[in-house]
């Protein structure tokens, strides 16, 4: 039996959702193929459980219960999957197909459910099949006291002691919830600092404000053993040993692993990159025609909003090919959920570091609780806005904002680089008082002045630097 | 006794300080005056504290104190008054002046303090005189009962029941707050609705979100009497009768009234408006060619962060006059610090319906709710994004925004409408997930989706009504 499409989606999460629905919506004959729950990482396991977690932790208070947070966690989650998986099994020109699905061709797929084999072909064929999280082998630990992304939100009981392996985004708004909750938090991860993805800068923030809430990061650090009969995790710092007692739950957050195996993508002949992912050209494209893949299984999306936005471009390109679809992906700016959030949109520092010659760079910093009244006002202690942008012209190659709201406010400087916006017209602009993207300004007055008093010599910087390539030491510094 | 300066500012407010420090960092010799404090309402009684307790009173949990609360609104307050104070004494270039000045001719003023008198001469002369509360009188209503937000922050002890004159923003800030901090707030004002400046969909949030709380607003409703001994305060609205019991403290919040009459203006041939303050062209600029006014005594500003922006406009041309000045007045965007937050820039109803046709006009309405996943993680039942943009072009004329961290969103929009950023280019970002700021992307979507489908339609009606102007009954509509 085979059947034919316009478009196969092979995953239900986010960004698969987005292609499905909006080609079925245009009138296009899909089918979304899912082998476990509609509504993927983020509605399921991912964003909306730690968001609702974030959320009520936030509004935690004296004498509330923290099982009841979890259990509302759990309500709301369910009720937001139930929804959407109602929702997609009633839209027109949409067939839904539970399974798991392997490619036989580049535009033949097989899929077997209940002892049932189907043969599906399509025109088009969207992989959006995520990613999982990557496991850790601990010796001595127990199934029953890890704990990932997948399983923490079926937490009915609050654990006491919480230990977190990894400093990454999930492991950061984690630590900061469950400490909230009146859970104790230890975290150990082999990294440096904590959210190696940022900049430094953002780290010792991060670093600062785990402090404070009494939660011990150990960096640089490993594994050894646990002993489930006395619980407790041996970790192993260069040569110091850490001994942590009384541990309830382990929650592994080392990073993801693509969904990629069982696609038996070499049947289609779909480049992949054992590091990278699905290797694509600029336009999202593979190299086998009609096919493309969106969200973590691509090398640069690992975000909701990145697949969504890349859903949004194959949707385009699959329903008006005729259309011009933009050279380059959009600016995917980044998010993390901590206290303070994170929010960087731009350049990663490699990136800039690699691109520009230093001297063709400004920096400039604001903090919040020196140069904003509302740091004052709400006792804000730690927390900047960091932008990099080109002397004289002061385009905006990167910004990094760590305060209350970081992830609201860093869609002003989205709209300022993908416009082209310098800081010389965004000093022109009024910012609401007291408000912390009143910081915003500071960065174009303090770009101002270290600019306007010898426009000579920044021109002349400008002038010279504006196409070198810095030299590896120049790099360093 | 005369001495002469390049500039004089009248005023240390916000505003003032602004162009005074500006000016004397830039060389210029200048002349402070402040009859009161330095800092003037900003610092003193306005959003300094205000915004100190609002954001006490977010964290405000159960078993805590409320009149600690009150006192470290009062330290931070003062904290900050002192330094400014000291700050501004040791500026290079600036002489701080303490007392009232008024106007002897255009350039001239008289200053007496301690019984000396002064002649203060200069090229430049600033007005920032700011504004007071406007008062209400209450047959039978003792001066100790009454508070001003002049005299609010100098509170010990939260009142058991306070009662609001006024509906306004001042008057919403402060029922959310000491509603937080376990005061019971009444209200009630001559308006017809809260929040009369904003539309009337801002309103509505602000009602319903008045009501959770169990605040009750009384609107068209005016003060008859006050019975001290009883301390109740009885109220009319229409025909009916009401009576408040136990009453503490009554916060009159029902508008400002200009600092201007002691300045003597007429003796320096200044233009004045009963209605609408010192009267000024597109420049900024008085009819007496040097005389320049800022802040709250101009017609257009009512915010610290419109008076600095008008502060930094006067700076400019001060300084340097052969320097291109904008035409206007950078936009405003304004904020209200209540619980949820309102945030707006750009036309206001009554401007768009006597600009634009209606036929020209789309108004989109994305409520987080129902349209954002971060209003669904975080339980938000009242919120939304409210934009007008003229239809085809996309173009942004008015956006209000109600919900959380509204007065952080709004720069975004403040950044698009001064750029002439259009929803279709708005539509091409991304946006961090889950974030409230995702319901900008929302906005543009529902925009493409209710232009796009009929681009011949939506040409015909752009090219009609383009340079219509509606009619009354019209505008109506």
């Amino acid at each position: 039996m085979t059947e034919h499409f316009s478009t196969i989606v092979i995953g239900a999460g986010s960004g698969g959702m987005t292609v499905a629905i909006g080609l079925a919506g245009l009138g296009r004959k899909v089918a979304l193929i899912e082998g476990n729950h509609v509504g993927g990482d983020c509605t399921n396991v991912g964003c909306v459980p730690s968001k609702t977690l974030i959320h009520l932790a936030k509004n935690f208070k004296p004498g509330m219960n923290a099982d009841e947070v979890l259990q509302e966690v759990i309500c709301k989650r369910d009720a937001l999957r139930d929804k959407e998986t109602e929702d997609i099994k009633h839209l027109e020109n949409l067939t839904f197909v539970r399974g798991m699905a392997k490619f036989i061709a580049p535009k033949r797929l097989s899929l077997t459910q209940d002892g049932i084999s189907r043969e599906l072909t399509a025109d088009n064929i969207v992989i959006a099949t995520g990613s999982r999280p990557r496991l850790l082998d601990i010796p001595g630990l127990p199934d029953e006291m890890v704990l990932t992304n997948e399983s923490l939100f079926d937490l009915r009981n609050a654990p006491k002691h919480l230990v977190i392996v990894g400093a990454g985004v999930i492991a950061l708004e984690m630590a900061f919830a469950f400490q909230k909750i009146g859970t104790r938090v230890t975290m150990f991860a082999l990294d440096r600092r904590p959210l190696m993805t940022a900049i430094p800068e953002a780290s010792e923030v991060m670093q600062a404000e785990l402090e404070r809430r009494g939660i011990t990061l150990y960096c640089g650090t490993v594994a050894k053993a646990c002993d489930v009969s006395t619980r407790t995790l041996t970790l192993q710092s260069g040569n110091e040993e850490i001994v942590l007692h009384d541990v309830d739950k382990v929650l592994v957050a080392v990073g993801r692993v693509r969904n990629l195996e069982s696609l038996e993508l070499e049947q289609a002949g779909v480049m992949v990159d054992p590091k990278l992912g699905i290797l694509v050209n600029s336009y999202g494209e593979t190299n086998v025609k009609g096919v493309f893949p969106i969200g973590d299984v691509t090398p640069t999306s690992a975000f909701t909003h990145s697949a969504n936005a890349q859903g949004r471009r194959v949707t385009q390109r699959i329903a008006f090919p005729y259309l011009p679809l933009a050279k380059k992906e959009p600016l995917f700016p980044n998010a993390t959920f901590s206290d303070p959030e994170v929010a960087t949109v731009g350049l990663t520092q490699m990136e800039l570091e690699e691109k520009y010659h230093p001297q063709l760079i400004k920096r400039i910093r604001v903090d919040f609780k020196d140069h904003t009244d509302r740091g004052y006002t709400d006792s804000i202690e730690n927390g900047f806005i960091i932008v990099d942008a080109i002397r004289l012209t002061g385009q905006v190659l990167h910004a990094t904002i760590v305060g209350p709201y970081a992830s609201e406010m860093i869609s002003f400087f989205t709209l300022a680089m993908s416009q082209k916006i310098s800081l010389h017209k965004i000093y022109r602009l009024v910012y609401p008082y007291p408000t912390f993207s009143s910081g915003i300004l500071k960065v174009a007055d303090f770009f101002m002045r270290a600019t306007l008093p010898d426009l000579g010599k920044e021109l002349a910087a400008y002038l010279k630097y504006r196409f070198a390539k810095p030299t590896k030491e120049e790099r360093k510094k």
